[in-house]
């Protein structure tokens, strides 16, 4: 994967929507959980349905791992079924992992080499050398949490040293690790009066919003604030899209919810001039 | 679990050890590799050989997820072997998790009720509500990476806000969350100016220690620097540990070297009058 075929998808699709696979059995409609195993049953009806808007996935992995090694099955055929199938589409490991070298490296081929995901989310709490590890690995992407989405967020990343907040050392500090250029941020949409801030710092990055819809954030807002030239914004929706609808049309439901925020999507790509 | 618990181990014991479970299959004994599942049956007989010296034993995830769903039905036997035959030795889970809340609900429950560990390891960066789901789990402790034993522990935890650096931050806000009795902290080894420094902040937890050993930090030095009455401490050996021999006899060869830190730990532990 790299960019310029991610920047391809967008213009292509006239969106830049990821969706998330946030996988709740309590929630997914009742007729799937006879299947063999309902959470890739499920995965696989939303990715089709709204594989034609979605220039991302995003499995959030914890989502598979309460279910424990049925979960990461799961997981395993879902990353399979998204390299064979959808090859163009961004594929995002929601993982957040980091961990000292030897012990990264373990994690980066967990989710490049025995999964096939093209990009995994990681913390920097620990530093380069517990993130670099990822970026080894070519035409793979690395996502560093900057600014996150929720309340928390304001313990730590807002602290300021040199006058300057945690996530944007974090921005700063990281852009010049090696092989950087494949380093995107999440950014979430909660706060938007920093998006503009943070594209400053970052002109070039690419930023992961999650935080649309559930959890407050604004599309247009964020289209507005965090644009650049090549989009540089994959916005991600989970909840939204997955439980518009828990009876037999949920994939048809979840079609018209990803079709709505890409509609709001094209506005703003024509607004910018990109389409 | 509970800390009166983990203190009557170490004085059982005589020691404040902790046997990380880091298994690369590329470097166990090569006769265990035509067992049905080698990294369980590695993990098994380290396990017996060395209970008698461990008051904890810490599997590296990122170990086995490097090895997909199969990696994780081995950590689902070696959790379940650890809390069906040794109930009173403290388990901890080093995943280094957290995200926004109702996502670290997931991780706690993959960890606490899918597998049955003691305590997990978070990163700290996203703050209070993404920590917190994990403190709801009654007789569970959550590990809080403070100070880390690697490089990059220099990129973020040493930026200073207020005159203080994050990591002391860190341990100072995350004391006032709730349940945060239940709070441990990860302080590496390699760092043992500040282990006394971070001993004043927070006198009655326990500290996680990684990094002595192949990481290069001194036994002696860290007990002096961060020990308190009820010990304070859990010292993690890994790979001095598990690779002391790769031959058939690698079992009583960890026995050995598990036994070798004990007699330095039962000094110190008799120097402090705690045993």
């Amino acid at each position: 994967m790299n960019q310029e075929l991610i920047f391809e998808q967008i213009k292509e699709k006239r969106s830049f929507l990821c969706v998330g696979l946030d996988v709740d059995l309590d929630k997914i409609p009742t007729h799937l959980l006879s299947e063999e195993d309902p959470i890739f049953s499920f995965c696989k009806s939303i990715i089709d349905s709204t594989a034609s808007y979605a220039i991302a996935f995003k499995p959030n992995i914890a989502f598979f791992e309460t279910y424990g090694s049925k979960g990461w099955e799961a997981l395993e055929k879902v990353s399979n079924y998204l390299s064979i199938n959808y090859p163009n589409i961004f594929t995002i490991a929601d993982a957040k992992r980091a961990d000292i070298g030897n012990t990264s490296s373990r994690y980066a081929k967990a989710f490049f080499e025995k999964l096939s995901f093209d990009s995994i989310t990681v913390s920097p709490y620990m530093g380069k050398d517990s993130v670099e590890p990822f970026l080894d690995f070519k035409n793979k992407f690395v996502i560093i949490l900057a600014l996150t989405s929720n309340h928390g967020a304001d313990d730590f990343q807002f602290l300021k040293s040199d006058g300057k907040p945690l996530f944007e050392r974090v921005i700063q500090i990281s852009k010049k690790w090696k092989n950087s250029k494949r380093i995107m941020y999440v950014i979430g949409a909660t706060k938007v009066d920093y998006l503009k801030k943070v594209r400053k710092i970052a002109p070039d990055s690419f930023f992961l919003i999650p935080g649309v819809g559930a959890q407050g954030g604004s599309l247009k807002e964020v289209s507005l604030a965090g644009m650049n030239d090549h989009c540089g914004l994959i916005v991600n929706s989970s909840r939204q899209i997955l439980y518009a609808d828990n009876g037999l049309d949920f994939a048809i439901s979840a079609k018209k919810e990803a079709r709505k925020l890409q509609k709001v999507m094209e506005e703003e790509l024509i607004k910018k001039g990109i389409i």
